[in-house]
């Protein structure tokens, strides 16, 4: 039984826009580093996450998004983020998500994500979404973590 | 008994560039509207989330912040945020926060969000911050919205 | 002689996500300021700056951007955004913006920056965009600022 | 006579939050990219744009920023940004950047942008910033492009 990827790793350094003046970096960004990360996944799978030359559309507008902070982030840090499928339902993916500051001898969590993406059809632009069941040429791809 | 403020409102229009490729407002913005809306609760009491004249300088970083989407957002949309505080502890507020469209004649529900910030003081500006009791002086003035 | 809309003028406050930690402004958010107060200008018009039920689309690209900073703004200060209409030329705005600080009695001139807009068609959605000359429709609207 | 280094290039990757409705990424983010790349460049000095660490603490704000934009850049376009010290004043540098499209067999240019930052320390952190003059530490590290 062949199975499809589940893990995915990124780094990124913290840059000085995504700093606010608390002097840590600002958490809206975590999500932005998230998402990033799942277009990466995407990515080495030969796929994206949003492809305009297909027809239709697929898009995978965020259903839940969630991130507990434990240490914060700050300019300069380098950051590792692991992505994890938690999940492949028929018509979703819920991924989870570690942060890592690399940029020390432990590189400690500094945080942890979720994220649950719909899979949805635009048979025009800019018209309404649909969902729709995960097409079978992107489904086989992805595998689900072990626990 | 006395108790303080619970809830407030706040309306904005989705801007440009709160827009992505798929033509919705990025979910990270929800993150940024309830900020902004927590930030002018704060105001309403004739307080700021971050004064930096206060000695020592009282912040409030996010531990937890999630958000349910069920509907998008589009440019131009006149979106109403409600947040309710739904626990005060000793070092923490927990808020919860409705957004519904207000340009539709029905006002729809379009997300729920709630984010979790923790009461820390910086003895030292850019120093490590460690969690604090909540100040009597802002604790006075915030209730708990009834269930 | 009937002549058109030169200028606009916004207020709105900085909130915390559009400082970055030297505890100021980010100077990328004055331009998302310029932009949001171009659209609110064309929303005065009754006319707006993406109008996605209109066919075919119009849109507005921007061909320059410049800003000079002279002071920084914190957090919770209440900017004031003129917007003046420069040059009307065929297939092109030229706005002026000037930034003033409300929260002070002085009100200083805080920035001063300048936007080139294309007007542009875009026959299929996600396609190519072809500049025109902007619609009659749009132009009547919109004056030149006296110099 | 020795120089130091006055040019450097990086490369990223366009990504969702950075793109709008319009389909392309949003103005603002040229100027994100402008500012991530000077901070590179001074990481590859062994300097920082704001170390925390040293006393009294350098920053350098934004006194210019502008951009010609000439084509747009997409989702997953992997631009190259290049830049060029143009101007090394007793307190102020000024850099110009240049952006080409890796993913195309030509590699267009498509924007063009310039920032002029001037040095400045705070002896008080979250207190008013003074001009100063670039320390020798740092000037000794940079050059001047040749015209």
């Amino acid at each position: 039984m062949k199975s499809g990827a589940f893990e995915f790793k990124s780094t990124r350094r913290v840059e000085f826009s995504d700093t606010d003046m608390a002097g840590i970096m600002h958490f809206s960004n975590f999500f932005r580093f998230m998402e990033a990360t799942e277009q990466a996944f995407f990515r080495s799978l030969g796929l994206s996450i949003h492809d305009n030359r297909r027809r239709p559309v697929i898009g995978w507008p965020r259903v839940h998004a969630s991130c507990d902070f434990r240490h914060p982030l700050r300019f300069e840090d380098l950051v590792e983020i692991h992505l994890q499928v938690r999940e492949k339902r028929e018509r979703a993916l819920v991924y989870s998500f570690t942060f890592r500051r690399l940029n020390e001898p432990s590189s400690p969590e500094v945080a942890r994500g979720r994220l649950v993406v719909a899979c949805v059809s635009r048979p025009e632009p800019q018209g309404p979404m649909a969902s729709i069941p995960i097409p079978k040429s992107i489904s086989d791809k992805i595998g689900v973590a072990p626990v």
